[in-house]
């Protein structure tokens, strides 16, 4: 499959269709009617919120089913920004998704958020946070698991133990994560999110972990007067969805991991060969074992992205939500990425079912644009 | 089918189901990637956009696809609270759905909202409403198009184009409109809000129209770097379900509202031969045409919605919302209906399919359930 741009999205895995399908055929009642058929649904609810519970290791009552990430960031930090006492800042790592800087935006003024430092992996300074966490006057730190752009992880383990230590909440967004890489350790931190269509589910579905005692949370602003937190309908069909696709890629996929890691490994020595002034980011440290961020030694990125389509591969200039736009990414900002070199980066990124001859042909397929975008050539049209 | 509870929800349609698989096979890329697959996405989107529209008969960018009613209600009560000058209230019908009531009181001050008056059926007063505008000191009404409760029609209408002289906005809940009675003058007012599942999409797939300019308005507080007004990712699959639902139900079945209107007619004039002692709410004037309010001569409302249950007719109580909890409903209290009737209240709600042969079975078995529920046979366990 010539897709290379699973951090994106991914397609609706089978298991999702077919729990959807059933649900939606048998299981569609509304589970807040009093006759029978309205209670079943509403026990089957409680019976796949158990049922991810139990892969992801955690209460049941932590798990909130949302209709994305973008709304559990801002649900999350709405609450944190009214919960927390006012003199208590908010450390936020400045690589996170643009939804969450945005929201953190909206909801903490200026002068209550703490913006981390990166070094040019992308990787948060582990003794800059520790430093802050001593010093006191944080309330929560917000960190990614995973970087959609890079594939950089954080040392969210380290930070979230740190965290709990100091009585600080930790906020993960591990949006990236899920479905790629076990996420048993995840309920370590405080609040989770995660993005359904990042590992099979329907886009719109999503959940979040939140503690399991707090007050006053609730994904809208209000609880409604039966105490359902988001208010609304239930969505038995996607949620049993979302939890069936969620199994599918902690039973079935997670354990290939580092067969997969190896694949792209060699893709990148391949590459690094093949074009030589190539530079893959953030390549000295943990990362995605899906995704490859490449300076590539010459060509505006958007024509290497149009090329590389052309020949049947659909890459990537970065993040999906900003590619429409023009201006520079701000996590390879936050980098220290020179611009010229902005303006190069290629993200790639792969699924479980990219093959060793979908890597060789991508690789193919790059070795001929380079040709074809050499500045000798600017002046042909596309 | 002894389902009579379509006010709660419905099954999803057949066309809603084909064109969600065909999609979600098809075009399940992210419509913000670069690549054509993404702009192709981005491209249908538009197109069931204005397929959308074509339908409503409206301008499509006054159309924003949410995640249900209830997250619709809350985008507009919030961007009202701060739009409008401080001075000026929202008049608000005291029958809206409870998650208007909920949603009104969060972001206006109880200083901020008038009531308005309903009378015994809970149609609104249009002499007060009139001169409410006259007086001045408005800047929204809010007034759903038909009750979820009794299927009550307001003159929405009329206050739409009352409003639109007076320069007042007009925000109408049109949830249980949708789908069961043609649509098509609904755009008449500034903001109007869904209910997918309502009309054979699924949960969590809806749209509401907002004014075709409005400065400022988004469905989550703020407006991302590519202008897209809710954030996230867009689900064109979940899109193009809900079009081909509402697009099914406007051309092939409201057009049999009057044939469905009689059939409800009959099955009353039965119920009162039958059931000497009952009592049609809101029977005097225009309602749904799929919708029976009915206080029983006897019996609380629960014993009779679990009796009818094992029988196998799905009913309710009132609104599912509220069905799981023993508050009484507080349309039926702005009705001023009495505490002892209000809990012998019965929702019934039709759907399209519900035959002649199906209103009589429900008949039979609501005359066989009232010697069930008999006041000498309290003491019988249910």
């Amino acid at each position: 499959m010539p897709y290379f741009d699973y951090n994106a999205t991914t397609p609706l895995s089978p298991a999702a269709r077919e729990a959807w399908l059933k649900a939606s055929e048998e299981a569609w009642q509304n589970s807040s009617s009093a006759h029978r058929g309205g209670t079943r649904v509403k026990v089957l609810l409680q019976h796949a919120r158990e049922n991810l519970a139990t892969v992801i290791g955690c209460e049941p009552e932590r798990i909130e089913f949302t209709s994305g990430a973008t709304e559990s960031v801002h649900a999350i930090a709405r609450h944190l920004a009214s919960a927390l006492p006012i003199e208590l800042k908010v450390a936020v790592n400045p690589t996170e998704h643009l939804c969450v800087i945005n929201a953190v935006r909206v909801y903490f003024s200026a002068d209550r958020i703490q913006w981390l430092k990166v070094d040019g992996e992308g990787r948060i300074d582990l003794a800059e946070t520790e430093s802050l966490l001593e010093a006191g006057g944080l309330g929560a730190i917000w960190m990614m698991a995973a970087n959609n752009e890079t594939g950089v992880l954080q040392p969210w383990e380290k930070v979230a133990a740190s965290c709990k230590k100091a009585g600080v909440q930790f906020v993960c967004d591990a949006a990236q994560w899920w479905g790629k890489i076990a996420g048993g350790g995840l309920p370590q931190a405080d609040w989770v999110i995660a993005a359904g269509h990042k590992f099979g589910a329907p886009k719109r579905m999503s959940f979040l972990l939140r503690p399991k005692t707090v007050e006053g949370f609730s994904v809208l602003p209000i609880k409604t007067d039966d105490g359902k937190p988001h208010g609304g309908t239930q969505d038995y069909p996607g949620v049993v969805c979302l939890v069936a696709a969620l199994i599918d890629a902690e039973r079935n996929h997670v354990m290939l991991e580092s067969d997969r890691e190896r694949l792209r490994g060699q893709f990148e020595v391949k590459l690094e060969q093949r074009l030589p002034g190539v530079r893959i980011l953030s390549g000295g440290g943990e990362r995605l074992w899906n995704t490859v961020s490449v300076v590539m030694p010459h060509g505006e990125n958007h024509r290497w992205v149009q090329r590389l389509d052309k020949r049947g591969f659909e890459v990537s200039t970065g993040s999906a939500c900003s590619s429409g736009s023009e201006s520079p990414s701000h996590v390879l900002a936050a980098m220290g990425v020179p611009g010229d070199e902005m303006r190069r980066v290629l993200r790639i990124s792969a699924s479980w079912s990219t093959t060793p001859a979908d890597w060789d042909a991508l690789l193919e397929a790059l070795v001929a644009v380079a040709e074809e975008v050499k500045p000798a050539d600017n002046v042909v049209s596309i």
